[in-house]
């Protein structure tokens, strides 16, 4: 159908045109993850991934911080939502590896996959596609979040949402930020793994962020897996969450942790933004979740806007 | 990108699959139009055509009164929402006519063509874009409502919700049902106009359905467009519209109707279902208006189910 | 703590005084099952059970039909909620399944257990611990749903809600009614099956009720499972479900099922009310739930009502 | 300030011009008394009066069962809402006393007055105003409700909603229709009081609704108050109140009521509308309350229409 | 009528008595504006006016700053909403010029007019009509926003709320605080412009400030109209507009600039508060609207508090 | 009954087991008092106390402040919600009065009673329990609030949620902490009493938080009753208040209050925390009330953390 005057843009991440949207140009892709099985408290992370597509069409293209439009420059494809698994949460976090791990080595392939939950459990999932596409020893996490997920097992599952960082720390090392909620056994836990580093979220929210060397040490040369667990911001932009913790992380600092991780990282193949339960007739937290997707392409994509100069 | 097993199905209304949905083969199109300008109270039917869709995708494909999967068997193809035109309400009443009369001259193009609102306005641009391509004297339009939409013009505007039928007027008969608000002018109007036939709401919710013998005599042999404004039901069953009058139409009721114009019309080239405004949280009434988009597309493809025997 | 004038009944369905709510004396007791994980569309059903307990305490203890009080009467035990288990939906069945068991095997055991859920697929626990401590030759069960809940396998799992009368099948033969909803493949085996009989919803909203003698006939002298999906009930009074779907069966037909069922089964050991999804700010289908809930309480343990005249 | 053109009708009932509500012309009154301070479950019957008016300016004047616009033939003047007092249930009820006495009996005066809930409590205090202006012996009450409110005292008040009638019985005798919920005490009292006559909602729902007769009988050659408890209504029409009992009255039985009471009265010096507890984003109940407020005030005004012919 | 004990204040802004609020005595009026019809995403800008005069009643008199109750010295009155009209934007924007001009050249006429939006287009005709009564070379507009507004068109119209500031401009120069989102035209625009400076949400939030000199000296020996688009504070404080834009202006520099122009400008005849969309069920976002509208009329009628000590 | 694995812990603060939550062993008691009576606009907080609880159960129980989970070392005892009095708001103090007073005195008895509110005017029943157990002398009382709450009388009622601190000063001193919003009578009483002390919210708000050496000398070896009414928190981090006034106190700066009280004082035998009116489907209010009310159990049990070393 032609007349492009007369209709919409297709239903993608930002609204992009067609062209710019195409797998086979597009140098950003996003995997919507609508999957929600083992939370607790509140619900709708299934929603998540609509509601982020359906704030960044009202997302302004142009960016200031890199002064033009950079996704009309990079192009993102968004693909289908994949389907959903519920024999066990096992086998939907296969079903993820697989399906990330297809996205990253087909002929076809996004230089950064951006994947959007959903509950924070795929996020074991990404990280093992990724491994198998990746040689693992060059591969780290940097995990924003109000949780650690280190338990072993939650509810009864290895895979629950509350294990994410724990299945993570098998495949490559984790540094957590934001941190601000953990039971005795992840305490305990994280101060004797050396596999795991924890900026706490009075760390995380100081004024002068010097944990941000530590941060660019740690993602130095490697292939970094960035996970957002949107509950590591502040309530007061972010109550859209299942357990909305007081004392987060502001937009701005949540920022400059993108930017120094694209900054120093070798590269950042892979990242995800998960557990947005999207609240009816409130759409700040949506928009702000894509407009936090659009700046991950950005920075991943293009290096990070400020810090380069 | 293949992997049909990993990955949904596009966006589209049912969730139908990709050759299903194809314009090339698909024989009805449903074409959203998000429009929303003019409304007086109560606001969102702007955000009616999304909300159908979505739970159209949830709506089991299985029709019991066709003994099969209709829409597998037919087809529906989804097109790109229209764009919005906010020069004036007129100035988009003549793009929805224009992409009307494009969509059903088209050398692809649907035996039937569903559009969704967005506001009742965007009627007056469907009958003219049928109108274009349709000999004028055979078309008749069918309306269910709770108001009679024959104001000459509103706040300043001919092309205003409140003009709906009146603008339809201008170019073919119409058959009105449910009709239970309208003013002094409407009254007067209605019992002169010899192009009016209306049916109260009284009358509709008669539990014999006397009118349906009328209604039949009425499209015989016509080419008609079903116009329905979801405020026409019942605010029990449909609470999701500006102004939800009590005592309207049932969902049983709704679906005779649509049966006796599929079942006795010549052809039922085009319909609309509008003003859905959608209450966050309550989905009750966004799953009816997707299930009656179905029932009326498998009516007037397929010729009215249950009349026929 | 003495001071019964000063503080408020403890926290248990109808808001009943400790001694006719302590499980050595009431013959009703009540299992809360707050699980969620299969769903597909509409997420919040594991809030049913909190939001059924709160709105009971407003549910007057005084029942016209039975001239008295009846929970002062038989009594009411509200247990603890059961723990999530989030390994698999099947481990979760099992969990259902032992806590049956151990509930109506126990020395203090309920003559009539109630249970409340989250989603439908803990029927088919309930199903399987009833058939641990009674004959499954003498069980059969009335279903009341919009789907027929017949189908194999769904998203990966045998164990989803949309399997519920499938897994129940292995254990004994169904009776459906309302039924507005289903798969080819579940009409298939419908048509088919000899263990599967269908009250279809035209059928089951019938002014007559022709069908509640087949319904008697059915339960003779049986031991009777009763479980109600709420979406069997029409949207415009039960909105606060998954995939409402329109022309489902009034809160009078609903009393008549159950009194019906009561009236003739030799015993009704069981009954769930499941699928309640609640709507934040919307009390009327949390409070109608509650109501049901005590009328299958007063049913299932002092006979039918209006049926024994 | 002048400018008809430009600017909208004042804020009250209706939105009607200026001249139309001018107390010294309108042959209504509107009170509203936003008062809540003694429900138990729900809340937000303080914001009823506002939401109805609000609602009413959506309302279409022209009414088909009169033919015309009936509100500016009798004009309907809106007065401020009533102070709350916070003193005690009684204190306020005083206060609801006091006002309806002064406006009934002031110099410039309604034929009707119209008072708008808040909660039921508010009755009581407009029967005894009443009664301060008119002959007791001549006044009967007509009261639709799901609960028979004739409790002597709740929660440590006389003055609760829970005993509404109950107060009201101390100044006259009282008809109630739709009742549906009450406890022992209150079955015990109608079954021997004979001051009060009941109609349950079975009745009240009766298709060819026998007891119309009885009320013409009971308002015959009576000064009438009507005091409608909107949750006598059916919850799919009505879900905006505290305890949505299922079972309630219709629209269109409501308005036969209405007709049976003002075309057999004498005269109904005073209505109230109550309990409308209006849900955030959900119109449709404010809007059938402002309705409702219209017909009762063009019944009263102008005697009942249909029952007329 | 007379029974100032019983009966609350008239309904306007902050609930004032009728003397104090009289157009004879009130030195600030209140025009509300509830326009919306060009807005893309959310909706409800339409229900601004009525919810901030609401919310306006539970303000306290008191004003800390001010050491008195100030509105209870200079009065405001609050007038009747526009009428909407809707043959195009252009049309109502017009209205508003027209109203604005008419209301500021009156015999009886404020000192200061506020206005409350309704979307942002009204602004244009808000200067206008500013224009008409008051000579354009002296005068300046301030505006706080997220967004530039300074597109030439949008979605077809000139009058959309996108271009408010692109109107403006073609009256007088403008000096923009706080703006985070804009494309690459108006970046283009914005940097070869002379006649508008920008102060970015980074300098905006600045904690010294340093801005406010140079507004300081933009407003100086002005007629200054200042204008607020409420989507400039942050979306943590002001969540109830449409597009939400993280990293805005907080409660105190809101204050700041207000007081910096209402210290040095020759006079602040009008200003606006435009874009709320109040979210049923959230009062914050409205009660900080008319916290604000009570301070600027304060500052504006009174200079500005704290800057003259 | 057992099964540990298979049930919930019983519904208490917390989810704490049985043996923790006992009275017998438990140093911590909560007091629900569901109560509202008096508020003006905005309505919900009898919801409060049950929102409380149900997040409370999504507290994580270790708290790193105190490196290990502070409530199973104390335990925490949950008492059934206070009844309700609605003979009038001066005899429902006198219940919570009674309540306080009978709990503290109890041969078992809480260390720390905590009581959630409910609406603030429970307040001065609190305190008059506690003095009839406790020497008044040896009383103050810390208060954190928008509001002064000190007004003689309010909507004729001294025991509204306006005068909570009046009635406290006829106790004991206050030491008022956030305040923005009160009447002239309410400053005049504020500048000449010398029982109040009172902390603006600009001071409140000060970065170095020099107030709290103040606050540190009023609490000294004084028995301290500490009563946070949540609208002293800042409406973007607490926006489920009846009133949320702009400018409020940070999360952390509440916890640095609290710290100082309880480091400072003798003893801290009463809490309360009240005003919470739960905004159907946002938690985040809720979440950030369940933490607040365990960390003042926390440092009034076991003496303030951080402050210690």
């Amino acid at each position: 159908m032609s007349g492009h005057e007369l209709f919409q843009t297709p239903w993608n991440f930002l609204g992009l045109p067609q062209d710019v949207s195409d797998p086979a140009r597009a140098r950003g892709w996003l995997l919507p993850v609508p999957y929600e099985s083992t939370t607790s408290y509140g619900a709708g992370t299934r929603d998540g991934p609509a509601a982020i597509l359906a704030a960044s069409r009202q997302v302004e293209l142009y960016d200031r911080e890199f002064g033009n439009e950079p996704a009309m420059e990079y192009g993102v494809h968004t693909t289908h939502p994949l389907n959903l698994v519920h024999r066990s949460p096992e086998a939907m976090i296969q079903s993820v590896e697989e399906a990330v791990a297809e996205l990253l080595s087909g002929k076809q392939r996004p230089e950064v996959l951006g994947v959007l939950g959903g509950e924070h459990s795929i996020s074991a999932g990404v990280v093992r596609g990724l491994a198998r596409v990746q040689n693992p020893d060059s591969l780290v996490v940097v995990h924003v979040d109000a949780h650690a997920d280190l338990r072993e097992e939650y509810e009864g599952s290895p895979y629950s949402h509350a294990c994410a960082a724990k299945r993570i720390l098998e495949v490559c090392p984790i540094f957590q930020i934001g941190i601000r909620n953990f039971s005795s056994g992840e305490a305990a836990f994280m101060s004797r793994s050396r596999k795991v580093q924890t900026i706490f979220s009075e760390e995380a929210g100081d004024s002068r962020g010097g944990f941000l060397k530590d941060l660019a040490r740690f993602v130095k040369k490697k292939q970094v897996f960035l996970t957002v667990d949107l509950d590591g911001l502040d309530p007061s932009i972010m109550p859209a969450v299942g357990t909305p913790e007081p004392g987060g992380i502001s937009w701005e600092r949540m920022l400059e942790i993108a930017r120094t991780v694209a900054g120093h990282a070798a590269r950042v193949p892979v990242f995800d933004v998960v557990e947005l339960a999207p609240i009816p007739g409130l759409r700040a937290p949506d928009f702000l979740a894509a407009k936090l997707v659009y700046k991950l392409f950005s920075y991943t994509l293009l290096g990070s806007g400020k810090t380069k100069n």
